[in-house]
Order: structure tokens, then C-alpha cells, then sequence
């Protein structure tokens, strides 16, 4: 792992008493929980009790992890979100040549797919649940930011972009926005074949205009 | 108007009695009133009497026009649809000249703007309560499915694109999802710094693609 991995909470190697270990597996067994059911019924259906038995878990020590429904959900979708993230550097390790078509079509397709999983659906409930209800928006705000900002570090690291380059940053952040599109576009239907080719000629596009001499 | 522009349902410049007016108007009120609403409040908080509510009308008027809830909030959203496409369709008689960037700029600023306003945020109330809810799914998937290829008619005459080259039908595509990232990146903070520098960097990049020689 490289030193800029964020600690991941809860985890770590040291050694852990089988107290500490039940505890940890309560709050993932909670925060996997939390997304299926957020990406499945909405925020409006979303409760900590309807958590809590999803998850095996009783309602006490539920709230014992998290105190409230806000705190709940915001930390699922967060915890998801770092999974992702760990699972984008694990890629970075096994891409095709530098400098490849191929390379960059890889990147592409795995930037989108961050935005047509159950963790899209799961934040888009919690956004569009934000935008109405002011408790939620301040928190929610400050998740997307700080999901973005490491989204769009790890885009940049990945296709190996120089943003000392005129235009590169804003061409890094629309294909991010483009991902939000198609994962958007995703929810009712499955978008998967129209996805596939518009990503295969966004991925030729972004390699033109990123690996062309200046 | 172009003879490929649907009729305005209810509308038209036929003769109408002061009846057929107030009922034309009443129509008009509620359909502004729950694009308001929903944009406002989310599906959970958009009932037909609160609409009626927000529009002056009886709950009973308002029921005479639209039956079922599903039948007020889609034709809304439709509604507001058509109001926008109309707009497109002026801008056409007053772009910059043709094979400009600054036809390019204009054209693809304009479509962005299609999913920063509250027709937008009113839609995406409506996408996120039907992937929860059966009974809105299909009315709103189908809904969807009309707006997206009008709005994608419309692009492509805008941008004089020849969809018979290879990826140019799929540029304009990934253009809109773009788009529509680009509005769900605007639901809880005001990003239109971002989105212009966005907006500048890609309507370059795709007025390169578009207007190349292959």
C-alpha cells in the first residue's frame, strides 16, 4: 500500500481482543446493510431498525455504533466508497502498457463503473434526499466533496495525467461527470450495451487528447 | 415552427371558449406547481393536494385533469420537457455562424443547461422515487425514454452531426450523460464555476471531433 492510503477504520493489524473483532464485524454487517437497503428502498424507507434486522443486528447495538439515522447511512456510503477506492489502486497494479489505446479504455471503464454499482444507487438516494432535507445536507455535501476530491485524484493517477497542462484537470473532471451520467442513465433500465460503446469512444477521444503532443 | 414539432396538447391557435381557456390555464398552474413542488420536496412530500395546494385550484379540479398522482407528476415533468425542447429549438435560428467554436461552445452550454434547472431536479425526483416504487417505473421509464431521444434529435441537428461516421452517434450520447453529471454534481452546491470550465474544455474537445476530416 502506498503511504497516501488512508488508514482504514476500525481495521489495521495489530492485535485485536474477540470483543473488538465482534464489534467490527456488527458495524460492516450495519454499513452493508445500510447500502443494499438505501439503494433499494430510498431514503424514505430507510430507518436504523429496518438496518438493524436486515442486518442480524438488534436495534440497541445499532444505536451503540451509530447514534443516529444520519450518521448511519452517511457512513455506509463512505465506508462503500473507500472500498472502491482500495479496489481502483489494486488496479493500478495490473493495467495494460502505458501509453496503450487499451490502457486507457481499461481506466475509462472502471472510472464508469464506480457509478453503475449499488453504491451510485445508494448515494444518489442519500443526494436527492439531501437536496430536501436540510439535517441531511451538510453532511451529505461534505461526503460527496470529499468522495470526489479522492475520485478525482485517483482518475488523474491513473491515466497518468499531467494537470500542469491547460485543460487536462477540467478534461479529467468531465469524464468523472460523464461517469455520473451514464450511472444516472443506469437506474431504470439496463443501460449496459449503449454504456459499453460510449465508453469505448469517450476512452479513444480522452487518449487523443491526453496523450497528444502539445 | 418546424413541421416535426409535436402539437401542444391543449394548445394550438384554433378558436376556444372562455371555458376551454379556464381549463387550458388551471392545466398550466398545476403542471408549474408540481415541477415546483417535486423539485422542492422530493416525491415523498408531492401529493396532488399539495400541488393543487401551491396552485390555487381545488383538490377536486385538480383531480378532473389528473386522475392519479403517477398521471400529474409525469405529465409535469413532460410538460416542462416540451417547454425546453421549444427553447432548443429557437436557439437554432440564432447561433454563432457554423463550423465556429463558438457555435460549439454555445451549443453544448445550452445543453448542459438542460440539467442544471429545476425541469432537472424535478425529473431526478421523479427517476429515484420510480427506481423505488413499481407503480411509477414503467410511466416513468418510458417517459424518460421519449425525453432522452428528443433532447438526443435535437443535439445532433444542433451540432450538424453526421451519425453516419463511426463513434460520432456515441459522442453526442457520452455529451449528453455528461450532462446530466454534470447536473446531478449541481444538486447540492452551486458548481457553475466548475461546469464552465468544463463546458469550455469539452465543447473544444468535441468541436474537434465533430468538425474533423476523417
Amino acid at each position: 500500500m502506498s503511504p497516501t492510503v488512508p488508514p482504514v477504520r476500525g481495521g489495521g493489524r495489530t492485535a485485536t481482543s474477540p470483543k473488538q473483532d465482534r464489534s467490527r464485524a456488527t458495524r460492516q454487517r450495519l454499513l452493508s446493510a445500510a447500502v443494499d437497503c438505501l439503494a433499494e428502498h430510498g431514503w424514505a424507507g430507510s430507518t436504523v431498525a429496518v438496518v438493524a434486522e436486515r442486518a442480524g443486528v438488534s436495534r440497541g447495538a445499532a444505536q451503540h455504533h451509530f447514534p443516529t439515522r444520519e450518521d448511519l447511512f452517511t457512513a455506509a456510503v463512505e465506508h462503500v466508497a473507500e472500498k472502491r477506492s482500495d479496489a481502483l489502486r489494486a488496479l493500478a497494479r495490473d493495467l495494460p502498457p502505458a501509453g496503450t489505446i487499451a490502457r486507457t479504455r481499461t481506466i475509462v471503464a472502471e472510472l464508469v463503473d464506480l457509478y453503475t454499482g449499488p453504491l451510485f444507487r445508494a448515494a444518489l438516494q442519500l443526494w436527492v434526499a439531501a437536496s430536501n432535507e436540510p439535517q441531511l445536507g451538510d453532511r451529505v455535501t461534505d461526503l460527496e466533496a470529499r468522495v470526489g476530491r479522492e475520485t478525482h485524484r485517483m482518475a488523474v493517477r491513473l491515466l497518468g495525467a499531467d494537470e500542469a497542462r491547460p485543460g487536462v484537470r477540467e478534461t479529467v473532471q468531465g469524464l468523472l461527470d460523464l461517469g455520473r451520467g451514464l450511472g444516472l442513465a443506469n437506474l431504470l433500465t439496463d443501460d449496459t450495451a449503449r454504456r459499453h460503446r460510449i465508453v469505448e469512444q469517450w476512452a479513444s477521444i480522452l487518449d487523443g487528447v491526453l496523450n497528444r503532443e502539445e
